[in-house]
C-alpha cells in the first residue's frame, strides 16, 4: 500500500503516519521528495488495514499496490504526461526529435553537426561530454570543455541540450549546462545518480538497460520521480539478445507495451538498437508507427571519422530524409511532427 | 566454393565435375534440385582454383563463397524475388495481408472468420488443420478434417490458403488442399521437412526459429531452395528473450537486416510476436515502416473461445481497421497494399 | 485433469469414459500408448467432478493437473526412474559415460575410437550417421553405411550404440542398428518425431533445444512418455544466450531443477554446452558434482581433421583423464561410475 | 599497443612519451594509477612503430594489443594472482568461503549468523549495509548503522567483512569498516564506482553484470587495475537468460574461461546464481568442480523472516554440510579448502 502525503503535510503528520504504522507491526519505507512524501507500507503477513489511515491528517490517498511502480504508472495517472521543453512540449500529439554526435569531439564538429539537425528539422541536441566507455583506454569525452561547446551550440542554434551524466556528484555540474539530463543505459539501476537525478528540476531522459525488462525500466522511473522530479522519459535502445547481426534487439514490442502502462513519454533511439547506420532510417519509421513519442538519433558530420559510434551515425543528408519520411508516418496516425518557429526568429 | 550447374546440364556433365573435385583432393557436396543441380566444394586447407572448373561443360557460374548460403543471398540475386500467387504477385510493391485464426476448429468458425477477413482486405487466409502443441494433452488440430474446411473456404471466398506442414510424409497430403504451405518455428532446423518442402511447387512460407538468428533462417531456407523451391517467403515472428512483458520480442531489425541480406519476401507475424490482441496494430505497422512486405494476423470471431492462441486473436472489426492503418503507412514509404478485384468478380 | 486408465482396460471402458468426459461439456484428449491409455480432460470455465469417474470400470488413477507434464514428473513417480542398458543401468547410483566423435566418418576413424573410449572407462559409444547441418552444402553423414559401422564397433567393443535419428520415417531404419536412439536439440520440439520415438522399444536420449525452457523439455519428454516408452534420459546441451566466449551456455541450474521434478535420468553433453575442448573437463565435473547421473562427450582421435565439431572433441588420452576425475567426484557426491566386467569378458 | 610505465617514471619522461606520440599523429590515453602510469596508444589507419618507444626512459615494457583488456589477461600476468586477506590468502590452492545474510537486519541476526558462519566452515563474512534495490519502497539496508554492526562481527568473530559500495562517494566511509569492497551486479559499468574503487587499498569483489560478458567482466576489471589496485576477484553471480525456472542462470562456462583469460581470482555466488535454496548446494558444488577459487553464499539463520532473498538462504546447518562437499571436491580435484587456525586462537 502506497499512502501519499499532501503537498503541505508537515513533518509532524508525516511523523504521525509513520507511528501509527509501527504501532501496527508494519514497517514504513519513507520516500521523502522534493514535492510530497510517499510512504510505501509493507507488512509480511498481517492485514494492512487502509481505513486506519484514512482519518489522519496530511493524507492525499492511499493507493493499493497492484504493479511494483506506483507513480509512474497509468493507474496512479491515467493520462498522458506533458511537459515543456524550450517551446515545445514533449509527450503530447507531437514527435520530438533529438539529434547530434554520439561525443562532443571538437568544436567546429559539434557546430557543424547542430547547424545541420537543426535545418533537417532537429528539435533539441544531443551530444556526449562523459562517456561511459567499456575500456579505460577509450576515449571518456571531452567533459568540461564538451560541455561549454554544447552550452554555445544551445546559443547559436536555440536548440536546447541533451547530454549524459554518469555520477551522483556531476549532476549539478552537469545541469548548468543541460536541458535535459540523460542517463544512460549502464547506470539504469545506478539508484544514487537515480535519486540525484529525482532532486533536479531538469528533465531526464532515462534509457533502458541493455537486459533490463520493461517493468525494471518503470522501478527505475520510480526512483526518480519518487524524489520529486515527474519530468522523465523513457527512451529504449535495444536489448541484449543472442542475435548478432545487429548491435542490439530494438524491442518494438516495449513501445506499446510502455504507453499502456504508464504515462511518461517514451522516445526510440534506433541508432544504438540497430548499430548500423543502414538500419536506422527503417528502425526509426517502425518506432513512430508502433506509437514512439519521439528519436533521440546519432548524426555525424563524418562518420568514418567519428571517436565513438561513427558506424551508427547518419550523416546529416540521411538524417533530413528521415524527417520527411517521420513526418509522414506520423500523420498516418494522427499525430505530427513538433513544429518549430523559424530557425531566424528563435 | 559453389559450382551453379547449368539447367540442362546431363548427368555426365555433373559426374565429370565431380570428379574433377575428387582428384583434386578436394570434397563436393552434391545438392540435386528439381531444376537443377548445385555443387558445394570444400577443401581443407587447400586451394581451389576457378579456372580448373570454368573449362568444363554444363557449368552455368561459379560463385565464391562470401556468406554461408548462397542462393537466398542478394549477392546470388540482387533484384527482389517476386512470385505469384493466385491471381496477386508476392515481394513486389504490393503488400500482402494474411489473416485467419490458429487453427480451424469448425466450419462455422472458419468460413465466419473467411469472408469477415476477406471483407476486411486480407489477400490469403491462415488457418491450422495440424497444430505443433507443447502438450501432449492439448487439442492437435482437426487435421484432415480441418484442410477440407480450408479447401471449402477457398472455394467459396477465393483466397488462397496458407497452411501449416508439420513432417516431411504429409507435404503431399496437405499439397492437395493448401496453396502456401506453412513450415512453422519449431521446425525451421526439421531438415527432412525443409528437403520435402524443396521437392514441392507450392510457395512456402517459412517461420523462423524461436532462438534462431537471421543466418540461421537464410541457411534453412537455402535447404528448401538447393531442392529447387525457389518460392520462400521468410517471417519473422518474435525471439525468445528475457523479456516476459510479451510472449515472444519481435526482432523489428530483423526486418531491414533481411531486405538488405536475401531477395526473398520478408512478411512480419505480430500476433506471435506480440502474444498480446493490444499489441499487435502497433507492432503489425511497424513491420510495414520497417519495410516488411507483407503480414499475417491472427483474426478470430469469438476470441474467448477460441482453442488456441485466443489472446494474442484480433476481432474482425479491429483487423478491417488494421488494414486501413497499414494502407496509409504503406503509402508513407512509397508501396500499397495489394487491391483485389470486386470480392464477387472473383 | 489426468485419467490413467488400467493397462489391461478395454477399448470399451476407454469408450465409455470419453462419453462421459464429453456428456458433461467437457473435451478429452486421448493419447493412446503402447502400454496404457491417458486421458486429459480439459474444460473451458466449467468444474470437473473428480468423482463422476472414480465409479467407472478401468481407470487406474486419476491426477490433478499442478504441472503441465504429467508422467514425467516427479509428482507422478517420485522415484528415479532405472533402467537397463545391455548390462548396466542407467538413472540409479551409477554414473554412465557415453562417448565418441560427433560424425562416424570412416570405419577406421570409428572403430579407433570405440576401443579407445572403451579403454578409458566409456560405457557406451555415441556416433552420428544421419547429421542435421545448418549449411545443406555441409557434409550431411555417412547414413546407412555409419549405422553398419556402428553396428560392426558394437559388435567389436560390446559397447551399445547411441545415435541420432532425424525424421519419423527413419525410426525404424535407425532401431535395427541402434540401442540408444538420439532426438537432437533442432528436433526437440518436432513432434512426429516425438511420437515415433514413444512407439520405438529402445530408450531414448532428448536433448534440449537450443532455447527451450526446462518445462518444455520435460513437455516434449511427455509427447514421447504418452505414447507408451517410458525410457527417456534428458540431456542438458547448453542453451544459447547473449554470452559468445562459449558456442552455448551450460544451464547448468538445470541439473538440480530437472532431478527435482522429474524421475527421469539426466545427462550432461559438455561438448556442445562449451563448444570448446579446453573447457570440456571442467564443465564435466561441474555437471557431475551437481548431480547429473551420466556424461555424453565427443572424443575423436585426430580432432583437427573431423568433418565436423572438432573443435570440441578430446583427444583420447584427455579423455582418459576425465574419466579418473569423474571417478572421484562421483564417490565426494557418494556416487560412482559404472564399473563394468573386464573388457575380454564381455 | 599499452606502454607500461615504471612504477619509478618521473612525470617528465611520462610527458616525453606523450609528446612523441602526439607527434607521430597518433592518440594517447593515460591511465594514472597510483602504482604506475599505463599509456594506451591509439592510431587510426596508421602503424604504430615500438622501436620509437622503446629507446625512450621510464618504459617498463610494450605490449601488443591482442585482448582489449591487458592488466587483467593472461596475457600481461601469466600466473594466478594471489593476494592476502587477514591471515590467508585468496587466489591459490587453497579455497575461499564466503557467508552470511543478504543484509544486515539487526545487531542479533548478523551476530547469530556470523558466529554460525564460521563455526561451519567460512573464512569471510558477508552482508549488505547499503541494498540496491529494484523498489524505491523496498528496505534500503541499515546503512551506517550496519556498517557498525558488520565492524562488531568483524572484531568478534575475527572474520574480514565483505560488503557492498555503491557509489564513489561512499568508497571512503565504507572502507572504514570493511575489508574487501563488493561491487555490485548492477554497478558493473559504473565507472566513476570502479576508478574509485581503484584507488583504493582493500581487495574489490566484482560481481557480473546481469547481461554482461565476460570480456565486458574483465574491461570492468581493467577500468580498477589500471587506477592501481590490483587485487580484484571476479565474481560468477549468474547471468539473465529466457529460462525462467531460476532467478538467473548460472555460467558454470564462465568459470574455466575466465581461469583461462584472466589471472584474477574466480568466486561463485550460488545464492544468486540460482535464487533457490534448494539448488545452491548442488551449483556450489559445480562452481568448485568447474575450477572456481572461492564461494560467496547467502545463509540466514531464519530465511523466512529475512527482509531481502530469504528464498535463496541457506539455514546454517545445511551450510555446514556444503563446506563439508566442498572439502572433498576440492580434493578430487588437488586443491583444499582454507584451514584457518583454530577459532578461539584467532
Amino acid at each position: 500500500m502506497m499512502i501519499i502525503m499532501r503537498s503541505d503535510a508537515t513533518p509532524e503528520q508525516i511523523e504521525v503516519v509513520n507511528k501509527e504504522i509501527i504501532s501496527m507491526g508494519l514497517t514504513a519505507h519513507l520516500s521523502e521528495g522534493v514535492e510530497r512524501t510517499v510512504i510505501g507500507v509493507v507488512g509480511v503477513g498481517k492485514p494492512i488495514h487502509h481505513n486506519t489511515f484514512l482519518r489522519l491528517p496530511g493524507i492525499d490517498r492511499i493507493l493499493p499496490i497492484s504493479r511494483p511502480y506506483k507513480l509512474s504508472s497509468r493507474e496512479f495517472i491515467p493520462e498522458d504526461s506533458v511537459f515543456p521543453l524550450d517551446g515545445f512540449n514533449i509527450g503530447g500529439k507531437g514527435i520530438v526529435i533529438i539529434a547530434g554526435p554520439c561525443s562532443v569531439e571538437s568544436r567546429t564538429q559539434l557546430l557543424d553537426t547542430a547547424f545541420a539537425v537543426r535545418e533537417a528539422g532537429a528539435h533539441a541536441l544531443r551530444g556526449g561530454a562523459y562517456k561511459p566507455r567499456t575500456s579505460p583506454y577509450s576515449f571518456q569525452g571531452m567533459k568540461v570543455e564538451g560541455l561549454e561547446i554544447l552550452a554555445e551550440a544551445r546559443q547559436l542554434t536555440g536548440m536546447p541540450v541533451v547530454t549524459e551524466v554518469m555520477a551522483p556528484d556531476m549532476v549539478e555540474l552537469v545541469s548548468q549546462y543541460a536541458d535535459v539530463l540523460q542517463i544512460g543505459a549502464r547506470n539504469m539501476q545506478n539508484y544514487d545518480l537515480l535519486h540525484e537525478a529525482g532532486k533536479s528540476d531538469l528533465p531526464i531522459l532515462l534509457k533502458r538497460g541493455l537486459s533490463a525488462t520493461v517493468e525494471e525500466l518503470l522501478m527505475a522511473a520510480e526512483h526518480i520521480i519518487s524524489q520529486g522530479n515527474k519530468r522523465v522519459m523513457l527512451c529504449e535502445r535495444g536489448i541484449r539478445t543472442f542475435e548478432t547481426a545487429t548491435r542490439n534487439t530494438t524491442d518494438i514490442n516495449a513501445i506499446p507495451v510502455l504507453k499502456h502502462l504508464t504515462h511518461l513519454p517514451v522516445v526510440l533511439d534506433p541508432s544504438h538498437s540497430t548499430g548500423h547506420w543502414s538500419y536506422v532510417t527503417a528502425v526509426a519509421r517502425a518506432g513512430i508507427a508502433a506509437g514512439a513519442d519521439g528519436l533521440i538519433i546519432e548524426v555525424h558530420p563524418k562518420p568514418s571519422e567519428a571517436l565513438s559510434d561513427g558506424g551508427q551515425s547518419l550523416r546529416p543528408a540521411r538524417f533530413a530524409e528521415l524527417t520527411t519520411q517521420i513526418e509522414i508516418i506520423a500523420q498516418a496516425i494522427g499525430r505530427s511532427v513538433i513544429q518549430l518557429p523559424e530557425v531566424g526568429q528563435h
